[in-house]
């Protein structure tokens, strides 16, 4: 262990964590995802090698723009950027060299270590929904998002055995002013779960708060060994990195806190209409993107990020879990993993206004996608609706159940002499049946996955029942799982001190909502 | 063009043929899918071998049933197996020997040339759901089906662009006698719809009655030399082949028609609750069923099938969509494939009692899995609710919908100058957008998958026009649909010929409700 661990558990943490423990064992969480099955590829080598060079073209030829940040132009320029103005032309291998000191794989710390994950490598890390500025449920409707309502959801997030991660805005809290909203909501991700969460990125200073908090939780030292938060920064495509978004990198980076580097991009309008181009410029722009968080510390740990949606080019409104954001999920991909980086995709998308066969279609082939395409860190894993204005507490249990298929699904098939069941097959025999059988009966338990929410009943009870669709029983589970919601303990020092700098750092400065 | 069809096309086949192109053109259907996609395998060659193994012992020591058919213990004792009253042990390596002859791919017609199938490779064709006693709708519920339901069902089919074929028993038609019902099942798929379709196996003499009626419609020796029918043969697993089925596949098989050959598993019923065993088993009946074929007429064009659900070890109610299921439908892809013979399994296959969010979950991890798993021939694509119980009309929509994102997704990255859209991110550049530029211009009328049934509209369009579900917009859909409906032409011979046959036949016996 290291020095600052030891200190960080000397000081109460892993009092704190052995409380969380034993408390969480009513609340079982699964390990993340590790994928004992192959990734699937849609795109050949020579189209991979297409797509790299293109890249490099686009990042030498064209260029990228870093807004308002002239000390980011300066360090490109040291590194050997060819800038003009806000203009960086990286020459070709540039940006791919830079990119090689950052980790594969790392380690994310959860104050109780039971919830740490490996983001990287056959891992999968799932995170829920990320922004949304509305949320729904049954009895409510469509609302503004509130500060209770994202307590709710991370309360939810805590009780999800398939859900490694607590996420970051889960809903945006639009009762808080902008300037304080990411105190409350980073103190509710540290008290109310103990899984590891995201910082915030709407400012630097904020993202400067995240860090400072974290260092209240966590210790000093152990934050600037360790990485204790991984956050949102999304490219603002085509080809541009703003000051706020570059900012909030800058301090993370600056203290080995990971980032995810993440085009934001709706096909045809923020990237062209054809799959390999939209990967060109996402390719592109993730090499800039996190050859400039090497620049501002080598070793820092990053993920390579991808949100591309397709688009109704009849309304323009973004679409998802279409086949062509399948295609860019996949090969994005593939691009990562030649660059030895995690990556992160997919996610529980849909733009139905309703968790109903739409968002779950949708939805589906995002999850598929996610776990055959090789994501290492899934974002908006449960929760998202209507194209992500919408949080919906209904579809955030939907998602969560589903996810435990991809647990299943990733372990892969075992073959050992149990398997094979050929002692079953002899005891049964032609014409027989299993149900009783010594390999039914010693096995059956663990031989399927079993939902928490699904209707397997049959049809006359079911209709006696009331006829629930799935909306319903979503609904009766989180009544059911906030009802049964205890908060996971935590060292009353940490907690009295963080509780403290929210209050201060609130005090300090007047509302602002802009 | 071989003789057969040439006469066929004299008969005025090819008039009609002509004329329900001309029809088609308003309803436009899609050519079966070419995969353009590697397969997803999920079994390393060494698990592959041990259930090859596995199978080669299961055959050879314990055997397969063949029940109430001497003829076909007499045709395995004469091939070199070890009979034993209805038990047949098949030494290893005969049935795979036996397994060769079988084509790896074959086309089966339509009466409209362009329908025709190409079934096997890399190509996947779509059937609609099969079997189900009850039907469901938004207006009716559930209720029992009809044969004007049947008539429906086909109709949606015909009219559905991504369905490439009519299917079987796309309900039960409670209210036609059992032994008259196929006559009236097969006068509707041939003169409602003109896509390839099924025939009957409920008795081997309505498998014979189904070849006549095809004799009708394609000519006596277009049947003889092509296959204008592809069966749904389930084992009675496990590993017993009744003499109904087989009697069905006996006729079919002598007369040049495609049987599916189907272990039907409920996964700890009727095999073992792992997936390696389930694989084990399905590989074995498989084997014996397929080789039986060719013992009857080596070369009749036959399919590997597989048909296995999950099961909740709590209540015994199948699953569907699980990841057991999806594991065990590519494993067996592995296998077929090995073989050489062409592949039936998935399916929008779901537990739950409505078109909800659960249909749509589980439909869709099976669809996936189907599409990247290698499936050539998909029962059950489009309509199945509740467990197979159900054909339900708002589900066949929002399936068949959703076929088109396969199709999508199976013709793979196009990575030509055009799609490298270079000049195009030279156009845009940093900050701009795609919308206008040229390249979105002249591509975005294919760029992207479109729906014909979900629902992108802002949220308040949405809301005012009454916050429709899914549901409620695959119930305008099918209204839609059925309204524009519009028979495809047919040579009036061989429609007064095909009625005359069924009329004759149904007066010949009197009505049996068992």
């Amino acid at each position: 262990m290291s020095d600052a661990a030891t200190r960080r558990r000397a000081r109460g943490g892993g009092g704190a964590a052995r409380r969380a423990a034993r408390s969480a064992v009513s609340f079982d969480t699964a390990k993340y995802i590790e994928r004992n099955i192959p990734n699937f590829e849609v795109l050949t080598e020579e189209v991979l090698e297409i797509i790299e060079t293109n890249a490099e073209t686009l990042l030498e030829e064209i260029g990228v723009n870093f807004v308002n940040n002239p000390a980011a132009c300066a360090r490109w320029k040291e590194a050997g950027a060819d800038v003009q103005g806000e203009r960086v032309h990286i020459p070709r291998g540039l940006a791919r060299k830079l990119c090689a000191t950052a980790p594969s794989s790392f380690t994310q710390h959860a104050r109780n270590p039971e919830r740490n994950v490996v983001i990287g490598g056959k891992g999968l890390v799932c995170a829920p929904v990320y922004g949304p500025p509305f949320v729904r449920d049954m009895a409510g409707g469509r609302r503004y998002a509130t500060m209770e309502d994202f307590r709710k959801f991370v309360k939810l997030g805590y009780m999800s055995k398939w859900l490694h991660h607590s996420g970051g805005t889960v809903c945006e809290p639009t009762d808080v002013a902008v300037n304080k909203r990411h105190l409350d909501m980073l103190h509710a991700h540290m008290t109310l779960s103990d899984k590891p969460f995201m910082g915030s990125v709407t400012e630097p200073s904020r993202a400067q708060d995240s860090v400072e908090m974290c260092e209240i939780l966590f210790g000093r030292d152990f934050v600037q060994q360790n990485t204790v938060m991984t956050s949102l920064i999304n490219v603002n495509s085509p080809m541009t990195f703003d000051d706020v978004m570059m900012g909030a990198l800058e301090v993370y980076a600056r203290n080995n806190q990971a980032c995810i580097v993440s085009p934001f991009i709706v096909g045809g309008a923020m990237a062209p209409v054809s799959v390999v181009g939209t990967l060109t410029q996402v390719l592109a722009e993730v090499l800039a993107g996190i050859a400039y968080s090497q620049l501002i510390r080598p070793g820092a740990p990053v993920i390579f990020g991808t949100f591309v949606t397709s688009i109704d080019m009849g309304s323009g409104a973004p679409t998802f879990g279409t086949p062509e954001a399948s295609q860019i999920l996949y090969g994005a991909g593939q691009l990562a993993r030649r660059m030895g980086l995690p990556y992160r995709s997919g996610g529980g998308l849909c733009g139905s206004k309703l968790p109903d066969a739409q968002a779950a279609y949708e939805t589906t082939h995002t999850l598929n996608a996610a776990l055959l395409g090789g994501v290492n860190f899934m974002l908006h894993a449960c929760g998202w609706l209507e194209g992500g204005l919408v949080s919906s507490f209904e579809k955030f249990v939907m998602d969560a159940d589903q996810l435990g298929t991809l647990h299943k699904m990733a372990a892969g098939v075992v073959a050992d002499e149990n398997a094979q069941a050929m002692d079953a097959i002899r005891e049964v025999g032609p014409g027989g049946h299993y149900l009783g059988c010594a390999h039914t009966q010693a096995n059956f338990q663990d031989a399927f996955w079993k939902t928490q929410l699904f209707d397997y009943k049959p049809f006359e009870t079911w209709d006696e029942e009331g006829a629930r669709d799935t909306m319903t029983l979503a609904a009766e589970r989180v009544e059911r799982m906030l009802r049964d919601y205890q908060q996971p303990a935590i060292d009353p020092g940490a907690n009295e001190a963080l509780a403290g700098y929210v209050a201060n750092k609130k005090a300090s400065m007047p509302d602002s909502f802009t």
